[in-house]
């Protein structure tokens, strides 16, 4: 109820003369109403909000809805006519809502026909849920703990011959012995040529002496996802391979340093670029430092070059910077990190190219 | 290309006075040009189609692309504003896209003030993907191969005190042992009282003797899923088990029977549902009977009492009927089925209730 109560004050406010959410977002019903598989939540200005749910998902709801009236749409019945049926009894009359579908919006729009205004304020709810409260905290400390677990295995096992699904495999299978509940995104072995790829993914491709072998993995607890990538060189690393890794995890230290609340994250940004441009390998940073975690891999803040965000204590950010030299490979050393007084690893150790030795 | 060729003869063709179609969804993407990771497509009436992508998946883009030019997005660049430039560039009227949200609908209306006119036509694509051709159909019945052999070692490991994510561990070992590339959705290993939820997920809970445990999985082979489901008896089922077992089983067969081109969607859902409801037990089968399956684990056509789909040579679709009873339990029985001249099943076998006798 804490939640709501936060989304109440924040967007239900007489600033904002608004008398109603919607959210449509499956992880802000979950995030909200503790809910999973729901289709949408309506938050009045007070009073009870409502879950609004198919047959298929009813009596789960009913079981871990918290705080929320549950309502079922009965096979025939349209959900939208049967949200703004509501609207229009409540006389509500200016709502906001999470994120739609220009379809979804169309219809629901058409339901109103100008008697209720609706407008899109996902930046309310990302706000809210980029801080994460004690009890997120501990779970995602949980799931950093299981995707550590899951990268040792994978270190342990990696070998050539081996293929990048083969390694895919113990990683996953180490993470969900020791208690996760999923995965946070698709596992990625990426080897060889392919690590030059940030979202190399994993293939049948067998792994090589002499590869560099891009690592990125989540376990999920209880819904809280962790992000960790680490690269590895197969054998003894060359030269470059050395010189590259020496410069990401340069970087990589320098941006944790500037983690901080009050930071602006372009700030966190701008450390590792900084480190990586004074190399000469500026180009071959091909994306953003990192982004907030939580419900799902990718929130806020966001932590770019021009990214208008700012830190806060809570926020659980990754630090990723990387170096991708088309056909030679590449390297990313990533890790997450909770902003608190100093900021705290979620994800830890592993940081040598060569594990082996 | 054929695809390609498909999209303009289903929407560029002058019934429809369409001159453009922009693709946004990520599946859809992969479907026409190869890649991942993407911003957009657009596939012009004559000509060139063009891939936009962000850096990060720039070099990916290019080398996997087939039959379209990769445009990097810049820094600084937005990308409603560059499709736009191109649109008004080329003339181009009158545009359809496959799906967008409202906000990135009211960007891009914006850019275009009138001059042209977009539409949604997701049904379009999906009319298109929900015929498999025949590079479909292998990676399909690869994915269905994949995923009988996680069903068959979540058979042989599981046993009483096991927790469910411990089984889902074995589960998706298998699979990727296998050669599976992922999960095409969360594995499911419901126990006891969790089973009576459709999507019951899988936690730590214990699984105990007496227990029915609905195992819901997919692998995924180079980006193609399939999806089965089984129930199982922990010991020796109780008579209501085996009742109910009987009567689930009986649907899907009879389902399966009717399974043929040319069939209304919602007369296979009939033949289920009938068999179900003759025994009282009708109120308790609180979904559809199945989906397409594809790039994504639901697509089209949709089988449900509803639906206006009708089935044809090259879909593939679950048959998965269920009864569920609150506090007691659930069961249901899934397979993914090609429609052909007769219905093959993609995944196979394993339908003993009772898998240790």
């Amino acid at each position: 109820m804490d939640r709501i109560k936060a989304l109440r004050d924040a967007a239900l406010n007489k600033k904002n003369e608004l008398d109603g959410f919607l959210i449509f977002n499956e992880h802000n019903q979950y995030y909200f109403a503790g809910v999973s598989g729901t289709a949408c939540l309506l938050v009045p200005e007070d009073g009870e909000g409502i879950v609004y749910v198919y047959g298929v998902n009813y009596e789960q709801a009913k079981a871990d809805a918290k705080g929320f009236r549950v309502e079922l749409i009965r096979r025939g019945e349209n959900l939208t006519t049967k949200i703004a049926g509501k609207i229009k009894a409540s006389k509500m009359k200016r709502l906001a809502l999470d994120s739609i579908t220009h379809d979804g919006y169309k219809a629901l729009a058409k339901e109103f026909r100008g008697k209720s205004k609706i407008k899109t304020r996902a930046d309310l709810v990302w706000e809210l849920r980029s801080v994460k409260d004690e009890n997120e905290r501990e779970l995602m400390t949980k799931a950093g703990e299981l995707t550590v677990a899951g990268m040792k295995a994978g270190y342990e096992c990696i070998r050539p011959g081996m293929r990048e699904i083969e390694v895919a495999a113990q990683i996953e299978y180490a993470m969900r012995s020791h208690g996760s509940w999923g995965t946070a995104f698709e596992t990625s072995v990426a080897s060889g040529t392919h690590s030059a790829y940030p979202h190399g993914g994993c293939t049948e491709k067998q792994i090589r002496k002499g590869d560099l072998v891009v690592i990125d993995i989540g376990a999920k607890y209880q819904h809280y996802c962790s992000d960790m990538t680490r690269t590895l060189a197969i054998g003894t690393a060359s030269p470059k391979q050395v010189k590259l890794h020496k410069i990401v995890f340069e970087a990589y230290k320098n941006a944790l340093q500037t983690i901080d609340a009050g930071v602006d994250a372009k700030e966190v940004d701008s450390a590792a670029r900084g480190t990586i441009e004074k190399t000469g390998y500026g180009e071959c940073f091909v994306h953003g430092l990192g982004h907030g975690v939580g419900l799902e891999v990718h929130e806020y803040p966001v932590l770019n070059s021009v990214s208008k965000d700012r830190l806060c204590v809570g926020n659980v950010v990754t630090n990723e910077p990387g170096i991708y030299l088309t056909g030679f490979g590449g390297l990313r050393i990533e890790d997450s990190v909770l902003v608190e007084k100093r900021p705290v690893k979620l994800t830890d150790g592993l940081y040598s190219l060569e594990p082996e030795n």
